[in-house]
């Protein structure tokens, strides 16, 4: 079961994406509409929750974690939108509704994408709170670093590389730990640097809990593509399969698979052990993580 | 004639951007070359060149200078390459040259696009030199502003809506100031903010200078794209006339387009003419952008 704080986060980042597009310019109207459709289009929210509980559970105000969540948001709905368009995934449907380039066109798609990196960095950039500049800019450093040749634009660059291609667990997994571990990491290094805390082996602590459970939440994707109907998931179901993508199911069959999935909650819990904090919410979350049915 | 340091800056950029693609990961070997491709294909580095001259002029210390045009020079970069895919302006031909996603493939051209955006704020927020933490967030909050929905992306927005349609200067003049001239302000705004000065008029004549500069530049591009032909230019000549794009000569009619280009080069000066620094490397600047012939 989801921890209660998922609810209250979600309903606070929605109302914190909401605010942000509505002070951005509309000079250009249906950009602003497109990055408005897909960044309030219903996702779960993951990267704000771990923003939000890890961040809270270290002593960080919600108005430094408001900024981190929402331009985390924003990197995550950009690569979702570009992800979509055709050249790439060529998906037309997600969380059950058009992607942005069919409910817009394919440049608005690529447009809205684009904007919305460079609003993940505005709103760091401009982000007020007691936070010190130091900080400000590790936050920056963090996001940054995070989306780019060195982390989730290189994941997906490994994924497309994949496609149709025979290949071994250690490439699936430094995919995935690149294309979408490096968001989830970033999710609790930003929670980390917008409080005052200065604890390097937290931080550490903090990056091996997000690293187990990033991995966790793919392994268990790649299970309930399989399991789930398309009602449940919004996607077509076994659309992975189809387009032959490389899984943990078809390189570990399925039943291992699961196992893989359980070993990283574990992992993820011992990481949350070494730390002196009230740790039940992040369990409570990696337990929802894995136990998912969509 | 262009000032002699043009070249001298060239140089330093082709470098700095070197250097700068030869430090990032290569775990994705395709994506990195198709950033190194598209980053090091010959530009004329007006927004580097900008950034350098300024800067110098203003105080600023060659380091910090280094980071805000490489970083700029990325997000032109990445801009070029979005705008060149087949949803977009569907260009094969860059400056003579193949553009990404011919030399490698769409998707790749995509990621390399939002790896190059990514890779502009990660070098603003991971520059040292001497800049105040203050200062370097400054340098951020900008770069993101002029890149995104309040800038260059609004822009190209309003380019695509402009498309085949019968429209107005004031569109035309808007389109520009934010589709090209967001970009070039922003060059001799991180000049500022790289420079330890502390000068909000000098601040706003510099973007006043460059916002002439900017449109001065843009009604000079229409310019060639009729008078010159393609060996020159490196795109098919008359190319935005065939796309039914609107242009200043198009809606002017050629002699008063140009009479427009001269007017702006005029305002560019005499903003110059309000600064108390040697202007005579901007000035001459400002003259080779509006005689060139490519």
């Amino acid at each position: 079961m989801a921890p209660e704080s998922l609810t209250l986060y979600q309903q606070r980042i929605e109302q914190q994406l909401q605010l942000t597009m509505a002070a951005q310019p509309q000079s250009a109207k249906r950009l602003h509409q497109a990055m408005s459709y897909s960044l309030t289009n219903g996702g779960k929210r993951i990267r704000p929750f771990l923003v939000y509980a890890c961040g809270t559970m270290l002593g960080a105000s919600l108005t430094n974690l408001d900024s981190a969540a929402c331009a985390l948001e924003c990197v995550h709905s950009y690569s979702l939108i570009h992800d979509d368009l055709p050249a790439m995934d060529n998906d037309d449907l997600r969380r059950g509704k058009p992607t942005c380039h069919k409910a817009f066109d394919e440049a608005t798609a690529i447009l809205a994408g684009d904007a919305l990196q460079a609003l993940a960095f505005d709103i760091l950039a401009h982000a007020d709170g007691d936070l010190s500049p130091q900080r400000k800019l590790k936050r920056l450093a963090i996001l940054a670093n995070a989306s780019g040749v060195a982390g989730m634009c290189a994941g997906q660059a490994i994924d497309l590389a994949q496609t149709n291609q025979h290949t071994d667990l250690a490439t699936l997994e430094q995919m995935h730990r690149l294309k979408t571990g490096a968001l989830i990491e970033c999710a609790v290094q930003l929670a980390y640097y917008s409080s005052e805390l200065n604890s390097p082996e937290t931080l550490d602590t903090l990056t091996r809990f997000a690293s187990a459970l990033g991995l966790a939440f793919q392994v268990q994707d790649d299970i309930l593509d399989i399991e789930s109907d398309t009602m449940v998931l919004g996607k077509p179901q076994g659309s992975d399969c189809k387009a032959n993508k490389l899984t943990y199911p078809a390189l570990l069959g399925l039943e291992q698979a699961k196992a893989k999935a359980q070993q990283l909650y574990q992992d993820a819990l011992a990481a949350l052990d070494c730390l002196s904090y009230d740790t039940n919410e992040l369990k409570a979350f990696a337990q929802y993580i894995v136990a998912r049915k969509f």
